[in-house]
């Protein structure tokens, strides 16, 4: 049998799992002093949900599951192998949360202020490196159609990293409606945007001439390819800049109110930056988008934005929504990296017995020392002096003894 | 699309999840307190290392994620239907803890004292009612042959169940090697043993005639079933009575200490009881077997036992280890009918604000008001006292405004 766990997926050893908790408990903490409250969804959800859901490319990425019993064998006699699923593992909390949130409205309050902090799967290439299988923390605001919403997101996601000892780090947003005014003003047809935005939101990985080799390839308009190269190449990428060439400048203003009031909420601790590259690579945003950059992580730790439509593509009406998500295993990385120490953990106590001890009153006597310290029960070895050692590597700070009431300190000498 | 989560599965609205969390956080402090650590793997697992794992009906109940690529369409070619899949979703959470184990042994402490809470999958047919995604949470001890790994385990289980408010629960405890000694010396051949065993913890279920009926299906010899089916009928299962028929009363030692242990460890907290009848559907236990029975469900909260070959079928070497897993979802059920309030949450304050305020303000004064408060920001309504009847049902005690110091106490007049 293969002991390692399958490509693409980790198993966690102790100290890891202990910083992840301690994060995980820190960022929702801040969340739920913030007002937001924390549901889940089941892992699996209906793959025609999961393929009708404008995922982008994720919706390459699903792992699907295997039909059962009856249903399995007639997808086998029909010889159709698209039939052979029924459901997938999700690729984003998003796609869930709306679903949830059409099925649940009727007991939810508006707006709903939402966390959720769950594992979501993508079936990448392993030799690239990537998790298939990883952790996101996300808020999300639905029944908000003000821009008020982005920028409690923003203020909220950021004091959760702060929080956790993120410092230096900058949040990049762009609205998608800008871009798309700017871009079928230069000629490409509103039905190619999504398409031109996918290949621009590269920008910053394969620059101006990647783009444009991109959107050839795609065969978009030669006109308008050469339009977006001509702005891409010009180098003013201010707000004003684009809005200019949008045909209509108010489109502008709620980006220019996330922009000032985020600045404002930021108050110097971390940046706030027009981004107009930035698009995101799901296809369900409509608006605003958004992402956190920090200096010791080359993509982004966090990234969001509004999309307004999803809700609807489930009940046949709009329901505004906007959503930040933190990449919890990035984040954690960085910490591991960095030597970060949880703060105020109890000290850890090995308690050791002897064989003719009573259990009874050894596991009592632990109890007792759980006042003061996290108790594991231990048998004695024959050499005290070595187990001590091993105590001390693997993280004891002291020992007691189920037979006198000494307690000795571990890795004082050092 | 569809709104409803698959069949089996369930969304979690706050008030639930709150539970969740709370109750998670209180056993997790509870274990952690004795020295257990908490790791987590994969939700996915290598097929072949499910399908050879022990895991008797289990087996049959396990989600299979289709291939992708190349390799589906070799598997779609080959016209092999067992060849579609290539990994599964785990069944519980012992048989990845033992991959784990012979993976990251060199990295872990001996004893290994471990915690594992997390979701896990059964296809069980959806008109039975039973989840098919569920949580469990599992202490371990690997690496300690001691039946002391026996009672501190129902120690530390006990104690969780205690602190978030079940009382008046027993723990029923078996040894599965006695009662495999008394059915050979029955007239049971060896390898027959876990297929009678499994009928046999059906007793409670389906009586003696059930278990009668089952074994002479399974075409066990007659002789051998009517010696069961006398025993059954005797009456006296006492562990005396049991050891008896063994043809060696010595097998009995580990069990009579672990009963005398704990019930001196329960010391009339909750109660401590043999039980000959109890095996456990898995497969894989070796020993010592036990479960948490209270009178609020009618099914187990908690189950457990000693799997001594687990680890071994990864690394040839055989590992001691035992577990005990307490039944999340029935936990949280029982606690929900029960109305449990979670203790020592913060006060929920609503602060409201009108289309004119600075909003980077709003968020400042939130932020201030957090000290004492979880506090939401919210748009001010124009039916105020509306406003006050909406939050007071959504399960706010206050509500305060953005433009003077006035805190609003809601729910007083009731």
């Amino acid at each position: 049998m293969k002991t390692q766990p399958l490509k693409g997926m980790r198993d966690l050893l102790p100290h890891e799992q202990a910083l992840r908790d301690h994060i995980q408990a820190e960022i929702l903490a801040t969340y739920r002093a913030a007002g937001f409250q924390r549901i889940s969804t089941p892992i699996l959800e209906d793959l025609e949900n999961l393929d009708k859901s404008d995922g982008g490319d994720n919706l390459n990425l699903i792992f699907k599951v295997l039909k059962r019993g009856d249903k399995l064998t007639s997808a086998l006699q029909s010889g159709d192998a698209t039939k052979l699923a029924d459901m997938g593992l999700r690729y984003d909390l998003t796609l869930p949360l709306s679903r949830y949130y059409a099925a649940n409205r009727a007991s939810l309050p508006t707006p709903f202020k939402v966390i959720q902090t769950d594992r979501v799967y993508r079936a990448e290439r392993p030799q690239k490196g990537r998790l298939r299988e990883f952790v996101q923390c996300d808020i999300d605001i639905l029944g908000d159609s003000s821009p008020n919403a982005e920028v409690e997101l923003i203020d909220v996601t950021a004091r959760a990293l702060l929080r956790i000892g993120f410092t230096g780090f900058t949040v990049n947003i762009n609205d998608r409606r800008i871009l798309r005014a700017m871009l079928e003003t230069m000629g490409f047809a509103a039905d190619t945007l999504d398409s031109v935005c996918i290949s621009f939101d590269k920008l910053d990985k394969i620059g101006a001439d990647g783009v444009r080799d991109e959107l050839t390839e795609k065969e978009l308009p030669a006109n308008a390819v050469a339009s977006l190269y001509d702005f891409l190449q010009g180098g003013d990428f201010s707000l004003e800049a684009v809005a200019s060439r949008c045909g209509d400048a108010s489109l502008a203003d709620d980006l220019r109110y996330v922009l000032s009031a985020s600045e404002k909420v930021a108050n110097g601790r971390y940046g706030i930056a027009y981004c107009p590259s930035l698009v995101r690579g799901q296809g369900y945003y409509t608006g605003m988008v958004f992402e956190i950059v920090c200096p010791q992580f080359s993509g982004a730790v966090a990234g969001g934005g509004r999309y307004d439509n999803m809700v609807g593509k489930f009940i046949g009406q709009q329901v505004p929504a906007v959503g930040f998500s933190i990449g919890f295993e990035r984040v954690c990385g960085i910490l591991l990296e960095q030597g970060y120490a949880i703060p105020g953990a109890k000290p850890r106590l090995a308690l050791l017995y002897l064989p003719d001890a009573d259990f009874a009153d050894v596991l009592a006597k632990a109890e007792r020392l759980r006042a003061g310290y996290d108790v594991t029960v231990l048998p004695q070895a024959k050499k005290l002096g070595k187990q001590f050692g091993t105590l001390e590597a693997a993280g004891y700070q002291a020992a007691a003894f189920a037979d006198n009431d000494d307690i000795r300190q571990l890795g004082q000498k050092k």
